[in-house]
């Protein structure tokens, strides 16, 4: 009897820090959205909001630490259910990561704004942020849902993201050699570019962690990258 | 009596996970050693070392999880213990992503050797890369020691870093504006100035960890940032 005490008083617990990360989960969705669009539209004012929001995100994961600290300190799980408290965890850390990045994408909308407009990039930037926000909704789902499919199905759309990226990164390198007065605004797009295809990493390492919780097994490490910039000889 | 032996057996497993940080702490100094000497001298061979030793810190990351978790478990650690296990958790994280951005260095130094030199810039990365690996070997004494002056040295020496990034980013504009032929090299240039200084504030992270572990409290957030590219209008 003490043994099942034990194990519903876990429950109890984590189910509260899971929905904790559910509503961490949801400012950060909120951030990249706003972000995005205050970029877009050259919201300043919208972009100042997620600024200042990402205080609340990152108060957030400091609480979620501080709980599943204490969970850990009061229950010692083992096995299955020490695996999902560290998973648990390291969601809330790749939230934090993914809402800095959209911290960063607002700051960088501010400079934006008193520069030339750079084509049609700001729009590729967006809808690149909104699929990585439905990736970070489906991944959360997933998550809550145990659904591993649907976490699979997230991971692969990471490489649409790859993709993405590689032909914004190529758009921005012509406008800055027609234009030198392109190369400034380009640079702050292609870093809101990377940021943003890192922002699909973290959420293909939330979708792994719920693999990891289910299955026990981390996903193989070898999945091809799409990324090629970094390799590419432009 | 109990109490004892319970003590001493902490003590013992985290000395054993300590011991595998400092090891893990050296790898990632040796890579960032390496990568930034690659770079400036060109030394493909050198940079697929760095590439190929990541995938050794990686797994030293994933040891010191396993070993912590299994030491959380067991020992069930509280207040001051607990603190310094998930110190430990969050420095071997720390570690792994400045490893990750060496390999990243070292990927562009195989793009970067067949485009254009661009200036001085390669060897104002090295210099500021050998910082970099000054302040984690700094930062890992501090850890290991005890030293909060030490640690609270290394978080101001970040500053210098920033600086170094802002002046090589405006370098890196003023060869881009120069010739257009320079802007994909000095793109990856910039890609690498912009992790290094990442690095830095990984470094800053695990300084901070210390602080934390010794005083109990965080260093203040609202430390001065001093990479204003973000907001530069350049």
């Amino acid at each position: 009897m003490s043994e099942q005490h034990i194990l519903s008083a876990f429950d109890r617990d984590i189910e509260r820090i899971q929905a904790e990360i559910m509503k961490m989960g949801g400012l950060v969705e909120d951030a990249i959205r706003n972000a995005a669009k205050s970029l877009e539209s050259r919201d300043v004012e919208l972009a100042d909001q997620v600024r200042a929001g990402d205080k609340a995100i990152d108060a957030m994961e400091e609480r979620i630490n501080e709980d599943t600290a204490r969970l850990i300190a009061l229950r010692a799980p083992t096995a299955g259910d020490l695996r999902l408290v560290l998973a648990v965890m390291k969601i809330a850390a790749n939230l934090e990561r993914i809402g800095d990045y959209a911290k960063n994408m607002a700051k960088r909308t501010r400079v934006l704004v008193d520069s030339p407009v750079v084509g049609d990039t700001a729009s590729a930037l967006r809808r690149m942020a909104m699929e990585v926000q439905r990736m970070l909704k489906d991944a959360l789902d997933a998550y809550i849902q145990r659904d591993v499919e649907l976490a699979e199905d997230v991971i692969e759309r990471d490489k649409d993201i790859d993709q993405m990226y590689n032909a914004l990164f190529r758009e921005l390198l012509t406008f800055m050699m027609e234009d030198p007065r392109n190369i400034t605004p380009a640079m702050h797009m292609h870093f809101i570019a990377k940021n943003t295809e890192r922002m699909g990493d973290h959420v293909t390492n939330i979708a792994e962690q719920l693999i990891y919780v289910v299955t026990g097994e981390r996903p193989g490490e070898d999945r091809p990258k799409a990324d090629r910039t970094s390799t590419s000889k432009a």
